[in-house]
């Protein structure tokens, strides 16, 4: 697997995390930053985000109301929040209501990150792949079903 | 998701832990238990189990040999390792080569291993579906070349 081709959005309020972060990964992933909820929709809006991962404290909505919000539009990536040990319990919480896929504490180490990045984004390719599959099956089976009738009716 | 349908094996060489885990875990999953590497065996052979959690540091086989003696007979079950932060660069290691999916370090707390079971059981269950879904597929597309192939024929 080309890990090049995982598009990772990290969504961070303190540039210095962003920069830092982006130094450490452009090598493994392809890495798009937002410093804000709304910075981070528009990326998402515009380019096919595989997995994100948000910091939980931000100053305007927080990493878990951000991911709720965007659960009906953009239920595709799957979302991975960094926190505190101290909010442990909301982010069960959340992890239990589905608005969380997983959650790494900090200070994360960057192995951490790189094994969490890319188990999500095979389960990120495999619900994909699965859709796909399924809807070619349909297909198939819809033309089968078609073919049958006809040879009954003729 | 019932989660009662995932079939957990956990192997540790002291007893006191398998009970200790089965009593903790015991109405979230179906949990099998081995003290050895040979019990393990036994019971993946004998059962359709879905996610193995293994103690790295066992007397006889360590818990990676002992993932990588069932990589080619039993490739199927999501393999987390539980091992201490002092053996972290050999499970890198492991997880890189593909023998182990993730590894949680000691000391584990409940949610933890529940959220991992969980993830790691979807992960099993969509490349299963995956596997699945691409045989029927074939199948189907099998039946419409050979159609068309009559048709053609006739």
């Amino acid at each position: 697997m080309n890990d090049k081709k995982i598009n990772l959005l990290y969504i961070d309020d303190e540039p210095h995390n962003l920069i830092a972060f982006k130094a450490a990964f452009r090598r493994d992933f392809n890495i798009f930053i937002a410093e804000s909820a709304s910075e981070a929709r528009k990326i998402i809006d515009e380019n096919d985000i595989h997995v994100i991962l948000s910091d939980q404290r931000m100053p305007v909505i927080t990493g878990i109301e951000f991911f709720e919000s965007i659960l009906e539009t953009h239920p595709e990536p799957i979302r991975i929040l960094i926190t505190g040990y101290t909010d442990i319990n909301a982010v069960i919480d959340a992890i239990n209501r589905g608005q969380v896929y997983k959650y790494l504490t900090k200070p994360w180490n960057e192995n951490d990150i790189r094994i969490f990045v890319r188990t999500a984004h095979e389960v990120f390719m495999l619900r994909r792949e699965n859709a796909e599959l399924t809807q070619k099956l349909m297909v198939a089976n819809g033309k089968l079903e078609f073919l049958a009738r006809q040879s009954l009716l003729s």
